[in-house]
């Protein structure tokens, strides 16, 4: 049963998940544990492959001290090996009394089994505090979880007249040095950042977030035809700053990278859901798809896209202009947020789910 | 010569001159009284029809007070008879020993001539006193009567996919209600507001600003091939809340739309240069074109736009959606404005001139 002071510490708790850092692929948890309404320890995810918010929070304390206490955490503890060995054996072996989760862990692996352990060592175990405010703290993570596939945010930078680009095949700075630094930052949120060959070619880009995060984002071209065969000096292909996949349905594409850096993928059609199956299949739980507009049609056309962020100049570039996508249907959105950023707007929604 | 505190006293003029309201085709001025430093009366352009500024300030003042005071004045005193007596007359008649104006009046009848006449009868006159600040009161009438032509507002309400509608012919109110009523309320300061026969005929709008106005906007529509003929229940061609221009190529509309309160005017191919001749003509200092994106396209094309107002809504209407108009080449800005409105957002712009 729920105490009075549940949400209180669980607010503590939540916080305490904000603070971790480069988890990468781990969801970011908070723990705290009190006795006697004090709060005698606090804790949250260790960097990738480090400690959990359970075994972080509660090696701060003396046995004597954890015996009877009672545990808030902001995700339900793991019960399996990891990187880590299991948290439910660490509260059983200190003598944690209750355990008060926010959310249950939608890994599959966990999911409920942790609860399961617990209850059966006579640990009394509250579930679904405060559940929504955790949750917000690894969306990408819980999506994927629950899902079995990345959570897709398309991101496009366009003139007031929607426009990507000056003309076909012309690199153009559309937005300002305010967004190109934004855009840098938000690029370490995400594990995998997507664009077609064509950006690849035109733009020749890094993709690589500022400043550099512990855990870079894989860099994924989409090279359905194997158009980068004859463009082998571009960066991402060779400079070694995160890794580079390649998916393509093209047989022999991986043969004529061979002296690049890149890992190339090949699918039977190269479409978007295959890509994003094989994205899944090797863990990455979030994408940013940076485009161009013929990938942002893709994914629409395929159902794909949780978010949509978008940078807006307030320039016209035109009637030779490229024009930005427009999904094949109208969409709606929630959770909507503008800013301004100097002279160029952003804006960030979340993808209204079918009715 | 300017005096110390020129600057300060056409500071209060100017303030003045933007409490003037209900002036339609006159420009908002206004004017203060001075002598010995002391402020003896101010004043501002009187409704249409009515007292200029100058008058408006000196008649407050018995001829002893204004015997030997300074006036100034936002705009050139004008010397001719309109609807009003000479302006100048009064000031000489009073005895001002010095008028301080700011900025000198494009409109032909006055330009330079008040003042030369004023400096005829010994009085001191200083020109360009804070100039661009009381220009900016009036960027219509300055437009006008520097250019000859009515300065031209393109306003637009777009989708974030830069749609004007979910399809072709199907009436989509796409902005919230506070855009709504911005929009009502922008109306009013514009002399002429257009529209093309497609959004006439689809949307049947009244195009009234809301509070209504003093003096009513002109409702303009474009209809080069006479397809109004066909909808003569449309409301702005019978409701008589303003007057209603039609333009047209076709020369049986007249005839055919006798029945209603419009007035047509039938011109050699109906285009917009011909259009925007013909209402300089008639008087009209600025115009509204609220579209829809066939009208902006030709105003666009044949360069007649000084500024661009965006609604943008951050919902997508998708491919099936009217695209919004896009210049036939890209276009660079000055001046911009943006603002939240609840969810949406308003854009204004100034169109940078050629370079």
């Amino acid at each position: 049963m729920m105490e009075i002071n549940d949400q209180y510490f669980m607010k503590i708790a939540i916080d305490q998940a904000k603070q971790a850092t480069a988890t990468w692929q781990n969801p970011q948890v908070g723990a705290v544990v009190v006795k006697d309404g004090e709060i005698l320890a606090t804790g949250h995810t260790q960097p990738f492959g480090g400690p959990h918010a359970e075994r972080d929070a509660l090696t701060k304390l003396t046995p004597s001290q954890t015996q009877g206490a009672t545990l808030y955490v902001t995700l339900e503890p793991c019960n399996h090996y990891g990187k880590q060995p299991p948290c439910t054996q660490l509260i059983i072996d200190r003598g944690i009394k209750r355990v008060v989760i926010a959310e249950t862990d939608p890994h599959s692996l966990v999911m409920g089994k942790g609860i399961a352990q617990l209850r059966q060592h006579g640990i009394t175990v509250v579930t679904g505090v405060s559940e929504q405010a955790a949750a917000q703290v690894n969306p990408h993570y819980n999506f994927f979880f629950r899902h079995g596939r990345p959570w897709i945010t398309l991101k496009q930078a366009i003139s007031l007249d929607h426009r990507v680009s000056a003309g076909p095949g012309q690199r153009t700075v559309i937005t300002n040095r305010a967004v190109y630094e934004r855009v840098h930052r938000e690029r370490a949120r995400f594990q995998g950042i997507v664009i077609g060959s064509t950006t690849a070619i035109v733009d020749d880009p890094t993709l690589v977030p500022q400043p550099q995060p512990t855990f870079m984002p894989v860099r994924i071209v989409l090279d359905r035809r194997g158009r980068l065969a004859n463009h082998p000096q571009l960066k991402l292909l060779h400079d070694g700053l995160a890794p580079t996949w390649v998916f393509t349905a093209d047989p022999t594409l991986a043969d004529r990278l061979s002296a690049t850096t890149a890992r190339v993928f090949c699918l039977p059609t190269g479409g978007v859901k295959e890509v994003v199956a094989a994205v899944a299949k090797e863990g990455l739980q979030s994408l940013y798809v940076e485009g161009g507009p013929t990938v942002h049609r893709a994914f629409a056309a395929a159902d794909l896209v949780e978010e949509v962020t978008t940078y807006i100049d307030l320039r016209m570039l035109g009637q030779n202009g490229v024009a930005a996508f427009t999904p094949p249907v109208p969409w709606s959105f929630v959770d909507r947020q503008v800013e301004l950023l100097g002279d160029n707007i952003r804006i960030t929604e979340r993808k209204q789910e079918h009715v």
